[in-house]
């Protein structure tokens, strides 16, 4: 495959259809288009589903949403794109828990299966790279700390639960620079939530210095450094999981999310 | 006047312009119209309030926002109407401080002024009533209590702080019913966002009693009763006012809201 950076998004999705392509898309594929997070469940608790991300859109900004049963993803959103193959590796749970870990999930889909695409960070992970403010995790390459918070999710039906957030150490002074490059992604989580150790209080998180993260990886927050809070697309995920709602629940496996058609400007941003 | 429920939304308008109309619209008005929450601010922190209202929208759904120093408000939301002189009673509020109440802000009014309309509670209390289920303080005839939570809100811009929150007390088994029923009510607060002595410990509220609110009224909680916890419209106000923008902001007097020609079913509901 030629840089990974300038293969499309068709591209990517053809390769994961013929089981070619299993690593995470994060890894820079398809530079500037959207990366988007997969949740599909019962249509039976779609509407729910669909609140939670309305009334809760910063931890679940909804981009798509599919007809039941219909495994077509919108044209607009991805062309010829089937969502049981496009993407390269899936999480299958079942009665709440995780059983499998597949590249496709043909045998997973039912006539009242219902796919939700939510906005990821990725989107403005690049912006932030683009400026000189890469993420500490890319640089480190780790995966970025994750942390469940005390904050309440604006209940929805059978879903509710806590936020979980995500954390990038910034120097201080940078702090207005990394708001602003962010704010305008607001279907990708935006800008932060809070930052510092008193933002870290106010979500209620005890490990301000990124040593023991709830999910993912350790990071280094370094002299002069805070820790800097998003929105985070697990919180979603975690809520449906938690929920222990019957039958099937598939998502995305972590970094290994849908490429689509659309430039990120065009779908995650208010610009 | 003849009966309140049956006076056009038009008529309570045309007599706010008067000087004629100066008593709360949330005294049954208009039955079935949509009556909104005013917040007028330099134009200067639009977006951020803009933001805000996306980033939160249980607690501040907006519904509806007017060009800058355009007084005129958008004619499918109200028909003939200037947002300067068509509520009853509005609050001046200056560099942080509640200055004055007027019943018009025609010299409040600036070139840079944003007018923002957002959804209220109101709307969800009278179908609450139609099905038997009329909030405490309605039969009380008192203000709602609401209180201060530990939520924070999803920062925006300059604009941050803490979630306030309304309480209405049901019988433990009519929990799911009034859930059922305010649900639908998306860009009215919806569904509520936790209840019971363990909603009320998530939400950081040391008077599950209603006894002691920090806005509006106490409350009976009678035998066999929960308390119930909706996102408030007093949100926005407060986050603007603590903010401590420079400038003139205005919002409607409590209760003295704006009457729409829209029906409640049309704008606030996602049915």
């Amino acid at each position: 495959m030629s840089d990974p950076a300038t293969v499309t998004p068709a591209e990517v999705r053809r390769l994961c259809r013929l089981n070619e392509f299993r690593q995470p898309t994060t890894a820079s594929y398809s530079h500037g288009y959207v990366q988007a997070n997969l949740i599909i469940l019962p249509e039976k608790h779609a509407q729910d589903f669909r609140n939670l991300c309305l009334r809760n859109p910063v931890s679940c900004p909804l981009i798509g949403e599919m007809r039941p049963g219909d495994p077509k993803v919108p044209e607009h959103l991805a062309a010829d794109c089937d969502i049981r193959t496009d993407l390269p590796r899936y999480n299958v749970c079942k009665d709440g828990k995780l059983v499998e870990t597949k590249t496709d999930i043909i045998e997973e889909w039912k006539e009242d299966s219902v796919a939700f695409l939510i906005g990821c960070s990725y989107s403005f992970e690049a912006a932030l790279s683009d400026k000189n403010l890469k993420p500490r995790h890319t640089e480190l390459k780790r995966n970025v700390p994750m942390y469940r918070t005390s904050v309440p999710l604006m209940a929805a039906g059978v879903f509710s639960g806590r936020m979980i957030v995500s954390m990038r150490p910034y120097p201080t002074e940078s702090l207005e620079a990394v708001r602003e490059i962010t704010r305008p992604y607001i279907r990708a989580h935006g800008e932060p939530v809070a930052w510092g150790t008193k933002g870290a209080r106010t979500l209620g998180i005890e490990d301000p210095d990124g040593d023991h993260p709830d999910f993912g990886d350790p990071t280094e927050i370094r002299e002069g450094e805070i820790p800097v809070y998003w929105g985070c697309g697990v919180t979603p995920q975690q809520v449906v999981i938690d929920s222990g709602i019957e039958g099937v629940v598939v998502s995305h496996a972590p970094g290994h999310m849908l490429v689509l058609d659309q430039l990120v400007k065009a779908v995650c941003t208010s610009e």
